[in-house]
């Protein structure tokens, strides 16, 4: 018998958010009347820009990718106001936070998450035979990082603001001072997916990735384009940081690990940047509305910094299970953070109509 | 300072080979004229089927993708003979080789690998801080292999059959007669990436994924979209095995492993086996005039069951390097063995037109 890691044992996979094709197969609801607003992808889609110029290169599908991605790198390296080779890229972030953990876990060594968090950092680290510390509260206490930080000197702290599933943010004052008291020896992981809507939301929040990068040589910074440029299919992330700790980022790097019509999908997103613009002023807009549903419905919600919202089911009625359950029925993919240990709900802000229908489901739901 | 991995300090990238891009920037020729044979692509690209379904399916990339997978998971169980959940899908078949090397995997663990073979089965153990063992011929040696595992006992064997950059297969009967010889303990990588071509040329080398992995449970197959198929930019392969091995294999992969428009690409790719199949004759029709050109010549080769053939540089005669350099001046991306520690050139057989110019320049840097 072959031996396996012994700490694949107690793992679990992560739960994905439920496809449209699963809603059509087990609902038997038409694909189109299916509303998916589960995941935090752009309701808009991605750029038509983008999708002309993946039509155009779709016959070169048979060539692996130029494995320096220098089209890419320089694109981003432009929106980041940095040279490229601070720049990896992945296949989605998930896989430049999976080269994180490799790069410095070993069995046995601490990680340090916050009680609610992105589900990848513990299965990243549980795979590399890690222990997962966490805090006590749903949004950050960067306080409370700091103290379980001296006793269990963690060799990886993963921030993620906005926080996803909670949708709070820190601010860039806040984050400079805990890194100015953390050890450096300790790799923070800023895990900035939704970062553009924090942008938009309130400057304050914003954390630039070359500034923190440069002040901190142990941050490495995540972002991604399965959120606001719409390209969650496709599978493109990247990460930076700063000297030795790139250099060694790239060592855990597989060659072409971003298709290639996905790294031409991603550096043509970078150029239609009013696409962008259109659906931060759309996202703002309509969390305007999912804000006073919840206030006027009395329901508790968090104030977020993203492309969703979260409800709290009310204590003595549905929970947030049967909730999205009976929304699933009606073809509303939303989610369910009960494995997050939350009687709560995690909604996407669509696009108005879908919004209409969705607010009008939930307000059956909570009466 | 962090601390890395120690044994990252050694680890160096694989070196992919040359993209097109980069002989159009490095000596200005027109994209057009550049005749890549260093990667081992279908010449012919992919089926005109995948393309229009790409192109229709492009405006879903905002979506992620079905994380079940469960459309090509059922074309490849088809094509297999097996059930679905005997097949774990991954970012190219680079992917679930990772996967391998860290389910079993500990530092100090110890891998056993063929003289010449895939550069990556090395990079992905030595990630995971294990130590490399290798035989000692360019083609296969089972006994080597046997008498090898004896004494260092290693965690994972990988054999590469057709063996890549080599070309040598093995035959079914003799990797049966050696997984009945070894321990039941050592996961055996059968990594099938040119399966298809050594089937067209001599079924005795074939070795059926169902068959082998339901009499060895210790055998995971691994297989790709990158070369037959034609999808080489796309990074989708797959992973076959048996009971408790694919489903401790699962708790590696990460969720969203494939894009979208590349699980799509692949499923459509199996429906078309026609261009499979007229790709294939080309490949043996076109290989041997390169057999041809290399008796006449009197260069030394290796008989291939692949999708290439290896020459062999002069002693006296101009090196590999040499020969590589030469040709890429004009246009023409072979490649050169040089990191492998061989005095010759991997050519991918090409379409007729290509290879009449490859064989034409060739004979001059042979002459």
């Amino acid at each position: 018998m072959i031996q396996f890691q012994p700490n694949l044992k107690s793992l679990k996979s992560y739960e994905a958010g439920k496809p449209i094709e699963l809603v059509v197969r087990e609902f038997g609801i038409d694909p189109d009347r299916v509303i998916k607003l589960g995941s935090n992808e752009n309701p808009f889609g991605c750029a038509q820009t983008v999708i002309e110029a993946v039509r155009k290169e779709a016959t070169k599908m048979s060539y692996y990718p130029d494995d320096s991605y220098s089209e890419l790198k320089t694109a981003l390296a432009s929106k980041f106001d940095l040279t490229p080779d601070r720049i990896v890229p992945g296949n989605g972030s998930d896989q430049v936070l999976d080269f994180a953990c490799r790069c410095v876990l070993s069995p046995g060594d601490s990680i340090l998450i916050n009680r609610i968090t992105f589900a990848m950092y513990k299965i990243y680290a549980l795979q590399c035979g890690a222990k997962i510390h966490s805090t006590e509260t749903v949004p950050h206490d960067l306080n409370a990082f700091l103290d379980l930080a001296k006793s269990i000197r963690p060799k990886i702290v993963f921030l993620c603001t906005p926080s996803n599933p909670a949708g709070d943010a820190l601010s860039k004052s806040e984050v400079y001072e805990f890194l100015r008291q953390l050890s450096p020896d300790t790799l923070v992981v800023i895990d900035a997916a939704y970062m553009e809507f924090a942008n938009k939301k309130d400057p304050s929040k914003f954390i630039p990735a070359k500034e923190v990068t440069d002040l901190f040589p142990n941050v490495f910074y995540t972002g991604t384009f399965s959120k606001v440029y719409g390209l969650g299919g496709m599978r493109i992330g990247y990460g930076i940081g700063n000297g030795e700790l790139i250099s060694n980022i790239y060592k855990m790097r597989p060659p072409f690990s971003v298709a290639n019509l996905s790294a031409l999908a991603a550096t043509e997103a970078l150029k239609n940047e009013s696409h962008v613009e259109s659906y931060l002023e759309n996202n703002r807009k309509e969390m305007k509305r999912y804000e006073k549903f919840a206030v006027e419905q009395n329901v508790e919600f968090i104030e977020s910094y993203a492309n969703f919202i979260t409800l709290f089911a009310r204590k003595r009625g549905k929970s947030s299970g049967e909730i999205c359950g009976s929304l699933l029925k009606q073809g509303i993919i939303l989610r369910d953070l009960k494995s997050y240990d939350l009687n709560a709900i995690r909604i996407t802000i669509g696009r108005p109509e879908q919004n209409d229908r969705v607010l009008t489901a939930l307000e059956r739901e909570f009466n």
